[in-house]
């Protein structure tokens, strides 16, 4: 099997290769910016490292997962229009360097990319890749319009906010792991089984993400902490102290996330002490365990030898034990 | 052969039996209102008109020209975000009836169904009509660019201009139309011609707008004329009238094109006052018709017995001669 850091490698390189360029200038020049930066590439490595496991050629999955990576970074464009983002990986936004107009018109452009290059694939297999593809763009979609709509709601139920991080983010893992099963002409039963791991691992992947949002440490995880605090974002830590709260406390808890976006520092200690004192930080560390855990169960049902899993087994132990 | 009323009738017959409501209603509604909008739908009645020329079925030409309106509106919606425009085909914008988020997204969510549609065509030829797809779409993304380009540039060519609207306007024609050729199995040669049919056919229809825009009949046209003069649009009318012009009216054209936008009664005559005074009406007239006339002439090299033909013929001279 291949590791990790090769698969990356070889990713990192296929990007590399490929001619973002074209004129005008203004569209393409985001495009190039934009991939030739340096992420975790967690899509496409997902995607080989499934395709490896149900014993395809990585090589061929190359394509496809570009196209999942194409896909991923046109979405993060079009958030940061909406979230009008100046910053993201520590690195200006399109949004910002540029203007929205042009990180919308070079989102579009990376979306049809992203057609293209899952179009580029073998006949054998490219309808089944774009027909996923489609069905996963879409559904990320949904999941952003549930995110912009809680911003304005003050019902958010925990499972709304479950089923709005399923959309906005484990589907495409989901997906991902389903591409390289297809490109390696896996079994039906197997590649449902490999798309609800992504699915579990995607949502223990996103409560994560919150938790350092709020208790990251800033030499670590390279920005301050709080964000979702200051921007009021309903997460899954808000919500299960408003559940918990004594009216008071959940009075004052939404009273604060009625401010206006931006940091406060009075706020944030309040807000940090009402987590504390309901403890939903230790509540989202379980349950993004649990969601962990299950994503291994439907690693274990797949029907490949034991030593086919151990590389992404081991990815999604990284993924879980990551510290940003 | 299909009148132009009964195939524009099975269009509207087929775009009202689909479904596009989903959920979140927020990202949805807006594409079902758009959709159910009674415009021209030029873009599908070419692609069937292409392919019962060729012997096709328009049957199954339906869901290809279908997947091209749901383009060419999802380019509406973004276009209209940029433009900042409250109205549309004398109804609200999405980006004004609901926001610009709103627009953004759903618009997001078109391009993609465009491309379910294209995918759920017969595998004979899906794949064939998702690459013209695709390549179409980057073009007239360039379109767009270039468009936007042109605001804040003071040296536009005339053939840069021609160039902008093959993008933005003519290179969508000419791929409905080759899209019915290749549901219907047309030769390459044949693939072609209609191809360039379509995009002098295209260049013709945009002169005649951006004429409409500018001596267009209030009672006919349903909009106030000078819109693309109150916008500062640079279009061949403005461009010609500046490469004819002496230095003193040169000066005066250019002065009035670098005033804020907006209506303004002084502006409109004296810009009006000068492109009459060069003829450019005229010279735009003229240029049109040539299109046409080079339109048709794709239009005769095609290998079908010329009964086929007529009913396209046919349309073809309605575009060029309507009043609206």
């Amino acid at each position: 099997m291949t590791s990790v850091d090769k698969i990356q490698e070889l990713i990192t390189k296929f990007i590399d290769s490929q001619d973002f360029m074209g004129v005008p200038t203004e569209l393409y020049a985001p495009i190039d910016y934009t991939m030739s930066q340096k992420g975790k590439r967690m899509r496409p490595t997902l995607a080989l490292l499934s395709c490896e496991m149900f014993g395809g050629d990585i090589q061929t999955c190359l394509t496809p997962a570009v196209a999942a990576e194409i896909f991923h970074n046109f979405t993060l464009l079009h958030d940061d229009i909406m979230d009008e983002a100046p910053l993201r990986r520590g690195l200006e936004t399109v949004y910002h360097k540029w203007n929205s107009n042009i990180a919308l018109l070079s989102g579009d452009t990376m979306l049809i990319k992203a057609f293209q290059y899952a179009l580029s694939t073998n006949k054998l297999y490219s309808q089944d890749i774009l027909a996923e593809l489609c069905k996963v763009a879409l559904e990320v979609c949904e999941g952003q319009q549930y995110d912009l709509n809680f911003e304005t709601r003050d019902d958010v139920t925990l499972d709304e906010y479950i089923e709005m991080i399923r959309l906005k983010t484990a589907v495409l893992l989901g997906s991902v792991l389903k591409i390289g099963a297809i490109v390696a002409g896996a079994k039906e039963s197997d590649k449902q089984a490999v798309y609800d791991f992504g699915i579990d691992l995607g949502l223990a992947f996103q409560l994560q993400d919150d938790l350092f949002d709020c208790y990251g440490d800033v030499k670590v995880f390279g920005k301050m902490p709080g964000g979702d605090i200051a921007d009021n974002k309903k997460t899954y830590l808000y919500l299960k102290a408003l559940e918990l709260a004594t009216p008071e406390d959940k009075k004052l808890l939404s009273d604060y996330f009625s401010m206006p976006k931006g940091r406060d520092d009075k706020k944030m200690k309040a807000v940090l002490d009402i987590f504390a004192k309901y403890n939903v930080r230790e509540i989202v560390a379980n349950l993004m365990t649990d969601y962990y855990k299950n994503s291994l169960k439907h690693l274990d049902k797949i029907d490949v030898p034991e030593e086919n899993k151990t590389v992404l087994r081991n990815y999604a132990d990284y993924l879980y034990n990551r510290i940003k």
